[in-house]
């Protein structure tokens, strides 16, 4: 029987704003990839997401981003190195406390915004993430692209790592995502993209922008649910895996 | 042989901006009653002073604050009781996870600023406090002031206690502080303060501002360390304790 | 010709999270209460705000609020009066600024939430909104309830007031809002609450909780926009007040 | 009469935290870069600030930075653009409400930090910079770095530039500034930082790292008071300055 996570941010409210439907997605997903305050998220939407993912057996990560709340994390920031480590560890600190109270604890680490982009190439910050998860609990999984620095440099320091693709990204005939700038870069139609998460998960590949067969490395599928659109979409991919009795299991 | 413990509030520098002598204080307390970030106390800072704790076996306590760096947690917020819940259990979680980074852990709880004025008497956030410091860790005591709301409702939630006295300020003849808006209420003279620290540790009494001796129950004493003159006046307390062989230790 | 004010808060998104549909609102009122950036409100979307007031001739005014974003301004803070001064003075000359750039100007102040409901009674905070308004535009109107702290302090500065009532909201048979915590504190039916500012308009009355009628003096009448419930009342009103020909129009 | 515009980095306090000495170096500059909020300055800083400008007619500058205050604005920041113009006229208009109410205004910008390298090469950030400014007050001189992006598009959109030296940094053979990671990149001594000083403003040159000569091309010379030597080496310059009768004027 065929196995896949799924993963998608939550807690991503902050304050009196709304963002996502955090229960629904709940029933969706087995693991919760859970804001960590700094680039949304604040304290009781963070631990009402805990107590959610706890009921339901979801896993809870920590993702971490950049000390920017107006930015939504999404813009690079040029941290030094030993500050965002301790940023990280802060920040994976504060979500574990919340989710220990909730009943279950973060067990995997996933970075968000323009962090998860920056770490596919640049090594210092790379290394500084893995500092962080590896100085605060060396057991402790790092969710990320294959092929990233962030995974290399995960993998020398002897942490486990886990490979995501996504659900609503076109992909490279090289197997890379196709930048959000090009046209057709996103994908809208929810049964199509079930479909090609199905094929991921059974065949290991992915029909790329070009037409072509490429093979696609991932033990996890990120799926969204920041808009009603993108949670229609999440619960086709799932009722998808499920009619196809996909065994659908966090990897932790 | 007679103890106590001495406690001072540190780690309250922000990125660019200093503030206090953590090192040289690190050598004179037994409890460090670390910020956590919200009223001040940026991750890095915190991760140093908890090495700079953890190397000295000085205990590192979560001084929790309200969310509100502007005002350095000296502006009372009135914030609904469960935010001020997750906001503290979020407070401890991130320095627990620094601290256990540095080799140690949080061992107690002390609410800072106008928090700490504030649970004197405010019942409903005294209680916030205290279902945060349960449902985080049940065995971390709550340092806070004699007879007030919080130790009352710590203690009614099966919480351990420590009570503390103040090293630089001046008592009524019904052993309460001296407010600060009346003349007198600090004390600035480094002798003067040490023999008096002297007096409550050996005689558990304190002279009040009326000149009568009144008893002070305390089994901390809270010095401050936030400028020149106060680290002079912590050194001079210590040594005077050191002097007179009292057993300076940590109440955990 | 009967005429009255409409006056709604908006530009209260912040980042990544959209809060109301401005856009909407703008075509309905005739006073933009414009947030300032301290309780809500990114300087992109207060611009964009901006521009759309002054693209249809709404007045823009700063909907100056306490520092914190974390409680949307909801939440009560004992700052003391020279800082609060300092505060309002730096959100209307940022908000300035941008009504500028946008083609306008601010044209009066309007406390937001905590604050608001802070300066009816809070004399000292009340007195600290009235010097940042005087100190920095003496002819600028301050938009608040009647019978405030806030308006009284405002009039005694010699500084130009304007009553509001709510359009959503219960009044006692003395003629004060009903608390939200009681029921019925809050009305949601928009035929009724059309009905209820049209007889405010052009009788000077509502019909009290207790079914009494009771006068009420306003100016301008306040309704919300933030929700899509909220902004078909907005419609509702406006049309019920278009229809009996009312003079919509903005107070200054 | 040999002329010459000093000016400084102030109003960088925030809250509880103090940094640089305000009061002193007022009495030596003759145009104040005050801080606008973002990387620095409480808005009770910023006015006081104004107030000491505005009282010895010190010219104010807006110093605009970031959104980063855990970074000091050091921490160069990806920001699209059209948020990066929005967030720079927020903080023109935020101070220049703050200097109008100490009798003064908004007289020139400069922009603070990782921004001011930024906008050296970024010629999307300098755009974005020159917008705001031009979209504010075109008549608003920029002040910056000789030959910068900055400058350049400034003088492209028909903006008065005004170019400033160094006092303390050590000057490459082509005239650019040694990098501060080089060793000698920063001069430590009052007296020959003076001499170096007066060098530039008499003679238009700079003893260069590798002792040859350059000129200098600054109607401005930028000097720092954040920590008690660098006011030591401020004192020393203004001495210097008017010891040869040099005319020490704002340049607006």
């Amino acid at each position: 029987m065929t196995r896949i996570d799924l993963n998608s941010d939550l807690g991503e409210s902050y304050g009196q704003w709304r963002l996502g439907d955090d229960e629904t997605m709940l029933d969706i997903v087995t693991s919760a990839n859970v804001a960590c305050g700094f680039h949304a998220g604040d304290p009781s939407t963070l631990l009402e997401t805990c107590r959610g993912a706890a009921k339901r057996e979801v896993r809870i990560g920590a993702q971490v981003g950049y000390n920017d709340l107006a930015g939504f994390g999404r813009r690079f920031v040029e941290i030094p190195a030993d500050e965002l480590t301790a940023e990280i560890i802060y920040q994976i600190g504060a979500l574990d406390g919340l989710a220990r109270v909730a009943g279950s604890s973060v067990r995997y680490v996933k970075p968000h915004g323009a962090l998860y982009n920056a770490v596919v190439h640049h090594r210092e910050q790379a290394r500084a993430v893995v500092d962080a998860v590896r100085s605060y609990d060396a057991s402790l999984p790092l969710l990320g692209l294959p092929g990233s620095a962030l995974l290399e440099e995960a993998e020398r320091a002897g942490l486990v790592v886990v490979t995501e693709a996504f659900a609503d990204r076109a992909y490279t005939p090289e197997g890379t995502l196709v930048s959000r700038r090009e046209p057709g870069a996103v994908l809208h139609d929810p049964d199509e993209v079930a479909e090609r998460v199905l094929r991921m998960v059974t065949e290991g590949t992915v029909i790329a922008i070009d037409g072509s067969v490429v093979p696609v490395n991932a033990q996890s599928v990120c799926i969204h649910g920041d808009s009603p659109g993108a949670t229609a979409m999440a619960v086709a991919v799932r009722s998808r895996l499920d009619a196809e009795n996909i065994d659908i299991r966090s990897f932790v």
